[in-house]
This record gives C-alpha cells, structure tokens and sequence, in this order.
C-alpha cells in the first residue's frame, strides 16, 4: 500500500471526492473490501489519498446515499450486504413499448356509459349507480395484439375528461397522462394477473396465460379521481430486470432497461 | 402577483434555491402551471423572487433531475406531462414481507445434487451435464406457506457456496446476497408466472393461480455465476405500487411501499 502512487489526481478536472468514490467502489467490486468489511477510518483515507477531511466526508456520504456502504455510529463505515430492498424496476421499457411508433397501433374496442358499480363508485369516490364511461382499448405492434387496457373515467361535463381521452390517437398521448391537462398525478400498481377468456381471444393467447396488471388511478388538479382502469400485458411481452450489487461502471441498485 | 410576500426567505437555513423549488413544485401541484405550460424565464423568476440568476439555474436543474419539467433550448422550460416510464417500483415491500421475523420461518423442502440441463448449464455457465446443487425451500408466515424458492448452485470444493447457503437459516440472511461475502453482484427479473401444480399444493393455492417470478442470478468476485433460480410469489400476497406526478409533500416517479 505505502509505495503505490496515488490514485487520485488533484490536478484532473473530476472533483477529488467524486475520484476517491470511484477508487473505493473500484475496489469494492474488486473484492478488496466484501460485504461488512469495514472501510479504512476517515484519517487513513486522508493520509492514504492524501486529501482532506471534507472530501473524504463527501465520498463517504455519496457511498452512503448509493447504497455502498453503511456507517455505524463510532465504529466506522461498512460495505453493504446486497439488499434486494434497495433494488427498483422501472417502466421504462413499458412505455419504449407503446411509444415506440413503428407499427404502433390503438384499436377502439368500446366506449359507452354504465352505472358505476360498488368498486368503481369506490375507486372514483361516487356515490354507486351514478353514470361513468367504460372504455375499452387494444395496442397492437405490427399488426399483433400486444396490450388490453379498460379503465372507467368520470361522466361530467364540467371535466371533459372523456374529451380529451377520445382525443387521444397515439399510444404516447395515453401514457403522458390521457392527454389532458386534467391529471395532476395517478397512483400505479403492478399485480400478477393472468388472461381471462375475453382477453385472451383479444390477445390471442391462451385463457389462463400469465399477465402483468399495470392499474392506474389518476388525480385531478383538485386530487379528486378522474379514471380507474389498468393495462393487461401479457407475460410474454414484458419483464422488469434490474441489478443489485457494485458492478463496475455501473450504479448500484437501479433499474436496469427490460428485455421484450 | 406583484404585490405578493416574496416566499424566498433569504435568513433562512434553508438554501434559496430549494425554497425556490419547493415553491415551483406547490405551483405545479395546485395547478398554476400544468403538463405543457412554460415557467417563467430565468429572468422573470431572478425579479419576481428577488434572486440570483445561478439560484435560478439550480432551482431548474434540480427539478429537471426531479423529472418535473423539461428545457427545450431556446424556448423554454416547460412542465413535464405525466410519464409512466419514470415510474419505478421497488423491492421494499417484498423485503419486509421476509426479513419480518415474526412467525416468519424457512422450511428447507430438498436439497440435492443433480446434473445441470441445457438451461441450467446456460445460467451457470457450465458445461451441460455437470454436477450442480438443487435447493428448495419454502418461507413460511404466521403458519402460513408465502413463497416458494427455488435455485441451482455451482458444486464445487473451492467456491463453499452451498455450505454458506446451508447455514443461512433467517430470512434476511437469504435475501442479504444469501448470507455469504462470496456474492458480488446480482441480476434480478420480475416476470409474470402462474403457479404449476406442484407449487400451488406447497403454497395451499390453486393451480394456475397469478403469481410473480423474481428470478435472481447472482455472481462472485471473478462475475462468474453462482446460483441461479427464483422465488415464486402468489399474486395475492404482493403487488408493486407507486406514483407518478407532482403531489405536494411527495417526490415524483419514487415508489411507495406495496400493499399486502
């Protein structure tokens, strides 16, 4: 250790703490340090880097927030055990799917009015019998049925939300928000569902065959429920991956794009 | 607007700049500007707020990275319209439901040594035909059967997986890189299954019942494979949620704990 030259460069333009992060996680992910090792003290890595208390702080602390390492009061700094709770799955690859516009396709099954039964009036906080719209949508990409989706919207003429819903010809319109300006926020929810008859005519998979829920519920600007639906995306045609770990030239616990 | 208390308190602890975003985000919130509206220009914003144009600049970064608003060079900065693909979900949910120790319990089903199959030899890459450990368990709650748990490990002297595996008898231990230091990184992938019938009988559920597949492949110091397998998880027992828009007291696109 005390002959090797120093591997942070004071005269570089990345920041001597954001060099000390990488040096640490380098050797993290080299084995060096394993999962609640503990870490050399603050002053050893001054003496070690030969950089200040400070920067060592800031490193320490931009180990911490990504998960690195964790520090126990008066005893020191710790490399993390991999934790599967930190880990995070991302949508990303689900709206690549729908957005992406080559051979994209948005079928109108069904629109029309019902009476809101006890779980609709529920999810959209009215009173039950009270009219909503039901619509019913399939995404196709080239020319195969890839996504159903049906969600219920409020009825009121007051917030044209079916509107500016019947405006919406492109898959990406949909997901940026139902295309209107309406929607504050939504509350989202993955559940493991499998194909109903129905859908699976539509989707031209099997009855039974193992599929994605993607519920939405989105919010008005005065937090009051304007639709309640969900998209139904068969198993077949959607995963989410992620890593969890130090990987080299990788950041720890984020999501990582799906594979189709 | 003119006669307006200016919000930016300048003796506060907190940095004007994230007073500047906190205000910017309560005006997105409340509507004032929504998805497509321009904010105001960086110098509107320095007069109205009484502010540095590098308070500015940080406010606008940090909401750019909060994925609140959009820059389009040359025009302007505009407020975000909902994004699903921003969205993520964590593991948090999933975690809890097993490192919660109460009545929470593994029962180890079979371990035994087999010989790998084409797919298995492909995860672990081994040549087909070679020696690896079979291992299922099964997590119990409250006397309830959960989750299901199954994965192949490399078989050999110098790599004491197995016996590390062996002696992991909590829960947390299993999830935290299976309670041994020789595990460096992981993949991870959350697919849509259902449960086959030999599954549903150890879980008490019905065959075909929904069900989430967390597959795992974990890898050691030389990112060779380790262990490769899955934990089977019904759909009733957990699903992903999160939020996606501004909501005032709450990060964009962060994931909220999932529900049981």
């Amino acid at each position: 250790m005390k002959t090797k030259p120093n591997p942070i460069d004071r005269s570089s333009f990345e920041p001597a703490y954001l060099q000390l992060v990488r040096v640490l996680r380098e050797q993290i992910a080299a084995g060096q340090f394993r999962p609640g090792d503990r870490l050399p003290s603050e002053s050893q890595l001054c003496r070690r880097y030969q950089v200040s208390p400070m920067t060592v702080r800031r490193a320490i602390n931009l180990l911490l927030e990504q998960g690195v390492v964790t520090t126990e009061r008066g005893r020191g700094t710790f490399v993390k055990p991999l934790e599967l709770g930190g880990v995070s799955f991302s949508l990303d690859r689900f709206q690549d799917l729908l957005t992406d516009r080559d051979g994209a396709r948005i079928q109108l099954l069904d629109v029309r009015i019902v009476e809101a039964d006890e779980r609709v009036a529920a999810e959209l906080d009215l009173p039950v019998g009270d009219r909503v719209i039901h619509m019913q949508r399939l995404f196709h990409k080239n020319g195969e049925p890839l996504i159903y989706h049906a969600h219920h919207l409020i009825y009121d003429p007051k917030r044209p939300v079916v509107e500016a819903e019947m405006e919406v010809t492109s898959l990406y319109g949909l997901l940026s928000g139902s295309g209107t300006s309406l929607v504050k926020w939504g509350r989202l929810g993955v559940h493991a569902a499998v194909l109903d008859a129905s859908q699976a005519r539509l989707l031209r998979r099997s009855e039974g065959a193992p599929a994605f829920y993607l519920e939405h519920t989105f919010y008005d600007y005065e937090d009051r429920p304007v639709s309640w639906g969900g998209f139904t995306c068969p198993g077949d045609c959607f995963h989410f991956t992620a890593t969890v770990g130090v990987v080299e030239g990788c950041e720890p616990s984020r999501a990582a794009p799906g594979r189709i």
